[in-house]
């Protein structure tokens, strides 16, 4: 297509699906919940007193003294699929390091796998409350989404799922988040994992199972996840940042072989396909041995920490509030069944009780559809004594607005 | 759209665009290239031996010591936005913190750039014979492309690329590396500099400056880059892989401060905005003031490095090559007129001689376009008797199928 005699732009032009973006709702609780003396439930932010700064500043200090190739361009570090191999048979899957592609973390696993699978306009698979960093890895495309339903209790709706492959749709991949779920924190039966397995395989539609929380399980081990049931059609999306830090930006996808080859494409693309020295420090530090240990004590440390704000929660919020204790991952969802506003809720939080989470609303796919009552609450990041004290604030701000929205609810019938 | 009972399929369905990926040549030369004995012009790698490696581990050990957080989820990281806003003043660019955005290195940079600029299907003009790692990031977007000449002597044809947007055509931006072009070794002049950006301004069609090798220059100081000359319409992207380490992923980008917002939404959806351990290491390798030593002593091997192939070359290499000695980067471009076609080359290069480098055709955008009879050199990664051993074992791989291809000549009137 040319266009003779276009007008001369004054304004450098954009691609237009920037017209539509926003900065993530996280990204404004990051800012405001930063501010000092702020008690902050907001982000999925590990307790960074536990990362194992010294265990890992010797694996990397080792790495440079005994190779300088370390800095180089060089293949993805062969040694560290093998340990991830290793690290998945744990978890009851069983994979080959030719089916392990390393990534720099788990975000960029599933952008990987998206662009591998979608078209622009496609059509996708994933539930209505869902993980807004996915949501904006997807926008770019946008993909006609088909929603079903979700909850805190149970999760993923399968049934739906199955019904809308049933009237014949067949999305280019279903997206889910099997253990730990974010925002939810709800984990998948066992009897649905296998349903969504059997419909992946039944239909030829893709599963991406993003399991960046399933090393995180506090009342004993998970149901394994999907891709220990089908290796064809789960895509299975790991990452080092919760288990070991987010900094490092390290993480793994495990497809099926063939699909190495376009995503070593994509990556190399996208920035480089080459080992980088977090890669080699990460695998230093796990030929040392110190990440079963490690796990062992954020297992201990979150669990406390979850308790806490679970006895805190029963203390302090009001006898109506619903919520689940998680088996799994870094989040605990709250429903405030009333009139409150929870978005309303977060601004007299931060301003009159400094204390900070993230409303339901911001993980609504379709956000024509409100989602007024929920919070979401971290209970990894804050030490325990911060924790009952964030939540005795935050049931302070609750009271306050709740009689306020009283106030409101007498003043109405007078207008 | 939704399609009813469409068939279940049986192998995974990947996008469209993926159909015409092909592995990079550059990753197969990787792959031939590694084998034990085989001296390798093909990659554009720095010298591994002169990798900081002791200073870098002590900057690593010392963010490690003092800040357990540099492990964390935290924002790009300011103290390095305000060290890049030094490094540039120093090559003539005057620019703010608030217009510096963090990068896992410049191929990311140029990844995210395209993101921002190009719709699927838009148009874009740059050179027609440039760098694959671009290429592969605009081949998803299933571009149209307005190409211009370029050669080894005086780079871009920037009357060209005046005349294209004079005929009315508005790509979405121009790709350009004004020094040390990958592959052709060229920088461009001054005038050609001034120009390009006046196009720019005057059609409202922004750069993309890709400064990747600019830091590195043999014969005193380089002209500036283009974005010293305009703050609106040129995007830069800089790197610390070439002047630093590949393997840390810390690269930059400098555009107007308003596209800062949608390049962290697009990045945030890639791998997480966020600070990475190597942004806190190179800013304290920064801060410790070891780079400047660290890149002139870059410049002193690397000329010596440059003048070792060109003597080689003069010594070796028939008579009608030809080639320039490059100011800037790490490539030489040879062209070998008659009747060589350097891919064959390879082929015997490796195989007999073993001795690789990357075949001239591997750059070409318009692939039906063929580019037979060049080829390039790095010059940067072998030692110099591995250069000077390397070059003569290429010319003898010349010299044998220019003696075959003087039979094949004899041949074919017989037929």
């Amino acid at each position: 297509m040319i266009t003779l005699l276009e007008e001369t732009r004054t304004e450098v032009a954009l691609a237009s699906w920037t017209n539509t973006i926003k900065r993530s709702a996280l990204q404004e609780m990051l800012a405001a919940a930063s501010r000092p003396g702020v008690i902050s439930f907001a982000l999925g932010l590990p307790a960074p007193e536990l990362f194992p700064v010294h265990e890992y500043g010797e694996a990397a200090a080792a790495v440079l003294r005994s190779d300088p190739r370390a800095l180089q361009y060089q293949p993805p570090f062969a040694p560290l699929k093998s340990q991830v191999v290793e690290l998945m048979r744990r978890r009851g899957v069983f994979c080959r390091e030719e089916q392990v592609f390393l990534t720099a973390g788990a975000q960029q696993g599933m952008n990987l796998l998206v662009r591998l699978l979608l078209e622009p306009g496609g059509q996708l698979l994933l539930e209505d409350i869902i993980y807004p960093g996915f949501q904006q890895v997807i926008e770019p495309f946008a993909p006609d989404l088909l929603l079903v339903s979700t909850d805190a209790q149970e999760g993923m709706n399968v049934d739906e799922v199955e019904a809308v492959l049933k009237s014949g749709r067949r999305p280019s991949f279903i997206y889910a988040i099997p253990d730990g779920h974010n925002p939810l924190g709800v984990s998948l039966s066992r009897r649905k994992r296998e349903k969504l397995v059997d419909l992946a395989g039944t239909y030829g539609v893709p599963i991406i199972e993003d399991d960046a929380y399933g090393f995180l399980h506090y009342d004993g081990p998970l149901d394994p996840p999907m891709r220990s049931m089908d290796e064809d059609w789960v895509f299975y999306v790991g990452s080092f940042s919760k288990i070991l830090a987010p900094a490092l930006r390290v993480g793994w996808v495990i497809v099926p072989e063939k699909l190495l080859r376009p995503l070593s494409v994509i990556k190399e693309a996208t920035d480089i396909d080459t080992a980088t020295f977090s890669q080699r420090a990460v695998s230093a530090y796990l030929a040392a041995g110190h990440l079963d240990n490690h796990i062992s004590r954020l297992h201990e440390e979150y669990r406390l920490r979850r308790q806490v704000m679970h006895d805190a929660l029963l203390k302090h919020f009001p006898a109506h509030a619903e919520w689940q204790k998680p088996k799994s991952g870094l989040f605990i969802w709250v429903d405030l069944p009333g009139e409150l506003d929870t978005t309303e809720l977060l601004q007299h939080a931060i301003g009159k009780e400094q204390v900070a989470f993230v409303p339901g609303g911001a993980f609504r796919v379709n956000s024509h559809w409100p989602q007024r009552q929920s919070l979401r609450l971290n209970f990894s990041h804050c030490a325990p004594p911060q924790i009952e004290e964030g939540i005795a604030r935050l049931a302070r701000a609750i009271a306050d607005l709740s009689g306020e929205a009283k106030c409101y609810d007498q003043l109405i019938p007078l207008n």
